[in-house]
């Protein structure tokens, strides 16, 4: 049986319809990570004929997932028109569920905001209240910007602990008690038809830092949480890594300190047992005899935070100043560490911890720069995240985009616009 | 102008030639990297269509590249002819540089080897004189394989210390004096017309197991080589991970010990410091009088060297195996954090000093365990290297393969040999 090269898409294995639509679902990739590109671009990136990217583009466009935008500038032919992602063919729902509090975002597909909503809430009181709060603030939101259910497209969930990616759900995560193989995805499932992606809180703020941060374009980073705990997100190659069993980034364990300081974890003088927030207030409280602050504000209060501590450091007090310098040194020393192992041209610190004053910054970037090789630092940047509090909902939103456009999922997006709407027919016979 | 899709091969920019032969290019690859494939699998494999998927895979018979090696099982019609590299088309250098021995072997591009030799050198007599041994010991060995130079297609060699990898020079090696910033890959430009790539010899150790060891199909691993210096090659999503300067896996500066010994970098406590070979003969010099056997040692001999460490914690030498639990204990807490941090799937050991006995091994597996998370070792392997001394040659020839095979470098080979013999003319007139 001679084949002629005439049909551009024709398989082996006779699979057209679904080649097709890797296809056009890779069309519809380019047009998004490009954010504007002509049919000559497209074509020309994917190695694909004009005709087919011509065809591709016009099956995108009866979908109402593209439109032109305008015309390219003059290159002496006639000017290419422009091709743009339709942002507001559908949304996404991104959720930062933290130890204390719940985020919610929604975006269109251009990670444009429409609403950003956050409540108080306890991680520890278990999954279901926990889901359901959440599962309510995105019933509210769509509700409020007049957007029906179906034209959510997907989900996007960080959670502060180890979550075992194939399955989105939490493996033993110390501060979630009730939650250990809880299935998250399929919580969401009765009440939204889209996809939901459920990962580390770490990683997702990585993604949103990769997305809208300083992690634009930035091949190498990693992105470290201070906050209860202390967590790391890294990209590499410009993809996020997730390590062999889903929890590469547990930093918050690599023993710094030879001081006996115990850690939930059951191991002595781990990184987050002697510099994460709880240590802070530990060490504060074991102070209060040489701190009129400290001794002051456990006479007048029942609680001390890590916030009172940073906030008397910024006042001069020299125990809670060596408390953050303590913290800083701790952390910059692990991190000395992993720029020897990672060489990564950029750090960000994010997380609750790093609204703190420049000292403790100070002290992580000198250790750093004392510990590690020359080599590997002479380069580096180290950096508080540009996104803060919205590190973890930005990225929520930009980790569940990136799962939709991945092949496969865009494939099975277009398959159920076809079917919805009969549009395949239609552009197929025109 | 409209365009016909009857022509796979058009490109809106007109270079039609350099798509034609990066396509060829591709199903070269393919045919590698599968080592034995159909046309009907490539076209499959590559998205091309049938016909130009023949089309590409007579150029490559014509030029010798490959050859047909017998047919498919049979599923129904005719049974697939199956096409294999042909090994002996062109020949590889493998140049494994130490700090006092250099290894050379020549293998086809099959990587069969047809030679190794291995002559005592000294890295530190500076590049002029070690280059010089080693382009004689690649004239030989072609010389003795009757392998006229013109094909040998490319040299691989690793050297031990930094390098920046564009260049292929060494940056600030503190065991190499004289060799920073030396133009390695000019240097072998009078003797030999191939492609010279240069790396630092534990990422090409790594790429060896990967090719011919414990490495294989792994997607995230590290080789540790434990030997005059400590470091570690990264594989991450199935790739050398080199980092952003070209100096990631640097993991013996990464503090580990709170003593004062001061290690040649200038910092204190570093692993490579405590616990590579250098540092068994420093404290076994110390442990002389509680040790008959270094002490009778001594007095006999003017040199100790950790091999002798090593035979004598053998013969059950309290001190020798306090040295060599030691060095473990250091290097498995150093690799813990490791875990903790990279999730891989495989620690493989290797380098000299891994020849050690059981103890050691056991010390650095014992303390991995203990300081790293549950989550993270629970799948893990921690082996010894497969390849044993042959690591760094092997891993050259590996890595010399790797970089002619990338695209770019096959286009230009393609191209030469398109050139020399007028093969595409007679190839595309028929």
């Amino acid at each position: 049986m001679e084949q002629s090269t005439n049909n551009f898409l024709h398989r082996e294995d006779g699979s057209k319809p679904s080649l097709e639509l890797s296809m056009t679902a890779r069309v519809l990739n380019i047009i998004r990570s490009e954010r504007e590109v002509s049919r000559a671009d497209i074509a020309r990136i994917l190695d694909y004929s004009r005709s087919a990217a011509v065809q591709h583009v016009e099956r995108l466009l009866s979908y109402g997932l593209i439109r032109e935008v305008g015309v390219a500038a003059s290159t002496g032919g006639r000017r290419a028109r422009v091709l743009a992602l339709n942002g507001n063919t559908g949304y996404i729902a991104g959720v930062d569920l933290g130890a204390t509090s719940i985020d919610v975002a929604i975006t269109n597909l251009a990670e444009e905001t429409l609403s950003h909503t956050s409540d108080e809430a306890d991680v520890s009181e278990g999954p279901e209240r926990c889901l359901r709060q959440a599962r309510d603030m995105i019933k509210s939101a769509l509700d409020n910007a007049h957007i029906p259910g179906e034209q959510l497209l997907a989900i996007g969930i960080g959670v502060p602990g180890p979550v075992e990616f194939k399955t989105g759900r939490p493996v033993a995560p110390p501060i979630m008690p009730g939650w250990d193989g809880y299935p998250v995805r399929e919580y969401f499932a009765s009440d939204f038809a889209c996809p939901v992606y459920v990962d580390n809180d770490v990683n997702v703020m990585a993604l949103g830092e990769q997305w809208a941060g300083l992690g634009r374009g930035i091949e190498n980073f990693l992105f470290v949480k201070v906050g209860t705990g202390i967590g790391c997100g890294i990209v590499c190659h410009g993809q996020l890594y997730r390590g062999a069993d889903g929890c590469a980034g547990d930093i918050g364990h690599i023993q710094v300190d030879d001081q006996n300081v115990i850690c939930r974890c059951g191991n002595v003088g781990c990184l987050e047992a002697v510099a994460a927030a709880p240590a802070w207030v530990r060490i504060a409280h074991e102070a209060a005899n040489s701190s009129t602050l400290i001794a002051d504000h456990l006479a007048r209060r029942a609680t001390l935070t890590a916030e009172d501590v940073s906030a008397y450091a910024e006042r001069g007090d020299h125990a809670c100043m060596e408390i953050i310098r303590h913290s800083g040194r701790c952390i910059g020393h692990t991190l000395a560490g992993l720029v020897n192992f990672f060489n990564p041209s950029l750090i960000v610190i994010g997380g609750g911890v790093s609204r703190t004053g420049d000292v403790w910054l100070a002290s992580i970037r000198q250790e750093i720069y004392r510990r590690s090789l020359p080599l590997g630092s002479r380069n580096l940047l180290i950096q508080r995240s540009l996104l803060r509090d919205r590190a973890g909902v930005v990225g929520a939103v930009a980790f569940a985009i990136q799962q939709l456009f991945s092949e496969a999922e865009l494939c099975r997006l277009l398959q159920q616009i076809a079917q919805r709407g009969n549009v395949i027919q239609m552009s197929e016979s025109s």
